[in-house]
């Protein structure tokens, strides 16, 4: 069965990569766009342009809806689709705790899949689980995250994201010598309940992060490199396939993945 | 409860770590060991030293007998220890089907634990089990494995180990271009089923080992590195810990950590 | 002073990222470029096109030809820049023993600088310089270099040549164990005078390569990764910047960046 | 010509390393050993002991003295030394600007070498030197340690001195983003004009570094990991062939050894 995709935000960095993503894949059909204004050369006619998601469920009936667009628009996106039997794809975090809970009940009332993915690369999210279970067993753990010199704040989002899934599988304790002495301040990272972190920024550096955990004799280093947007895009293919088989709300790829 | 242990091969390299690691372990009791000669002075006294394990046995009843021997003893070990009612961890390969189909019998008829582990090294068992796991969704792998240069034999048995349990966990095919073509003989490395092997040999290397997996616009390395034997010793004392809730043969670390 | 330049070949990818790093600095003004066709839409009207190198030497007097065309054209073009004065900086290979003989001695009658440059990253040629460097102290060299897998052939040329500058500088010899054995075909990688060269291919990649020198008891590593294209533009600037000055003919930018 | 060589401090951990070094190495001879008290059996007698440095030449007249006693004694070791034409190699700092010189003159009075190196490992040397020599075309640079769990101290040593050398070779300026805000204090390391430096500590590590050096669209790595105490030794054979050859004093490794 070919799955009908939608796409809501077709123009953003994503939106575009999306876009392409789907139409060159067989198994999946684009068969509209929802967006803010109607502009008519934008796929040569080919692809319906709407700016009101009920039309455009209406109208194109698909069976997908990626949802790229700002965290104002989703929540209330998300609702319409579900309610009409769509399945929602959604890439935007900032969902309220009600919100996210309103929209898991009616995921589970209408007995279809929705999934809210913070991020959709697929190694990143390995990366993190991984580091989540291996600090059972090797929990001395720091994190040195890198990114181009562009990015203003520090640490990442994901360093943060998984200092705390691993805060979940590891008592917490205050890592290094007892008297460790910094000689310059911060030369030790961020201090995340016992855990370091680590932020380099260069010129030429995309997005990377390694998760070093260390025990007696022994490093186990788990690293993903984000070479560029395309990264997420395989995250996107397995969330359409997958969401099919779904009947509630999934939070995270690494729910369906591992 | 201190969980009485009786090490058999005190004297090779692993049993000296194996010896020294239970005697600094509070929850540990060191109550014998099993040589093939008694010398007086070994440990001052203090640890019995026998030559017949039925006799240590039954003089010194261990609740779990480590067995760093030869593969040539132990076979008649674990059956030995089995039917005693002793648990052991082994730390040796070699067994035939049907040895390893007897030791499986006689755990469950005793309902008792029984360990054999290839791999002592925790994060070595971890990088092997994550790479098969990441390899459903990455498939492209290349192994890249690292030792001194004294090492005889390339591949490693961790890295053929690794390219098997992957190759469970994907679909086979030839990776890399298709009208590839290699320069200098070699240049690949190994094939593995359609995956590349490499084996790097130099000097103030110890035992290191990286697997590769590449997606579109990313990669993921799990990386484990060995810096000297006492890595293998938190994987030993994590099996006493846990043979003594198993009633079975567990084989492989990946068994119980994860 | 603002250097006057030209480019030849402003349609390529090497070539369009040319035009626009000479565009952007404040220290070089883009007076023509070669093409081999004249499109009048192409810069807007605002930079002359030339199908003639004679005529966009006498018409826009650049200081300095950037050639970025194919190997055909590049030996005429040097030898007509030469002639009249215009210094050449050339990112392509292939020339015979007897042009680069010809392009050396018309540098030296003209008295100014000409550069070739096989590798315009700077970081990839001070990886190489200090590879041969530190193989003098260091003589046990492996290479891993790392590819996307649309790359046909192992290994890359970077790494060849970085391997032939390291036998410059170290005794040849046999690496590895005296008795080593490959279990499976390939693994120890390319032997190239005694050291081992291997390729890894995967999707995700760009182009990387590392060099490990072990010693007794440490490694220094040596790694280069090239994330895009705009990685060749600083030796570009630097070669423009830096022809001004010399007075014959450059081979590599090692000549001028140690 | 063999050369004659004599230790002082032949019991410390370096001390030990250096006489089995010396011992083993056909080209050397140790002829003698200064020890602050005289224990018939160190050497079962074949290599004489002495605890006096005036003593020891005039009966054993070494061409080189190894020193790695404490700071509180080189200084008048290696007075005695050149005073009697014998070449001191010393692995210690800590010498004040007065003593330096001192050491200095004498040296080229007598018209002999001396070797003051705060650092015997050669990869580690050439790491700092590379570091320096790149940051003139690559000056984003971040600087990563890493160490056991018992270091006390961050960053260590051998990163400052790595910072510090390379700021003579770049200008000075604030890396990262104009705006760069830590969500956590200490995210970004220290900061040394203007560059980052973060230490890593965990148990299993051993002494590792890592200088990154960023670009538009490249980044360069230079690593150094010492696996054990051995990786010094290379260093100090190095010096004492090279000592020979040398008329004055020589501080650092690296103005021998590029």
């Amino acid at each position: 069965m070919v799955i009908k995709v939608a796409v809501a935000g077709p123009r953003g960095r994503m939106g575009k990569e999306a876009v392409a993503t789907i139409l060159k894949n067989e198994d999946f059909l684009l068969v509209s766009v929802l967006d803010h204004k109607k502009e008519e050369e934008f796929f040569g006619d080919s692809i319906p342009i709407f700016t009101s998601l009920q039309e455009l469920i209406f109208q194109t009936e698909p069976h997908v809806l990626i949802d790229l667009t700002v965290p104002e628009c989703v929540y209330e996106h998300a609702i319409i689709a579900l309610e009409n039997g769509v399945r929602p794809v959604i890439g935007t975090t900032g969902f309220t705790d009600l919100q996210l809970e309103e929209i898991r009940k009616k995921a589970e009332e209408k007995e279809i899949g929705c999934i809210i993915a913070p991020n959709f690369s697929i190694g990143a999210v390995l990366m993190m689980k991984f580091s989540q279970m291996a600090a059972k067993y090797l929990p001395n753990v720091e994190i040195i995250e890198m990114h181009h010199d562009q990015k203003v704040d520090a640490p990442s989002g994901t360093a943060i994201k998984t200092a705390q899934m691993i805060n979940e599988a590891r008592m917490t304790f205050e890592q290094g010598h007892e008297h460790e002495e910094e000689i310059m301040d911060g030369a030790r990272g961020a201090n995340f309940s016992g855990m370091h972190i680590h932020s380099v920024r260069l010129p030429g550096l995309v997005a990377h992060q390694q998760v070093l955990l260390g025990g007696e004799g022994q490093l186990l280093t788990l690293r993903h490199d984000s070479f560029n947007r395309t990264s997420f895009m395989s995250g996107i293919v397995l969330s359409i396939n997958e969401i099919m088989k779904q009947n509630k709300l999934i939070y995270g790829l690494e729910d369906i993945i591992l």
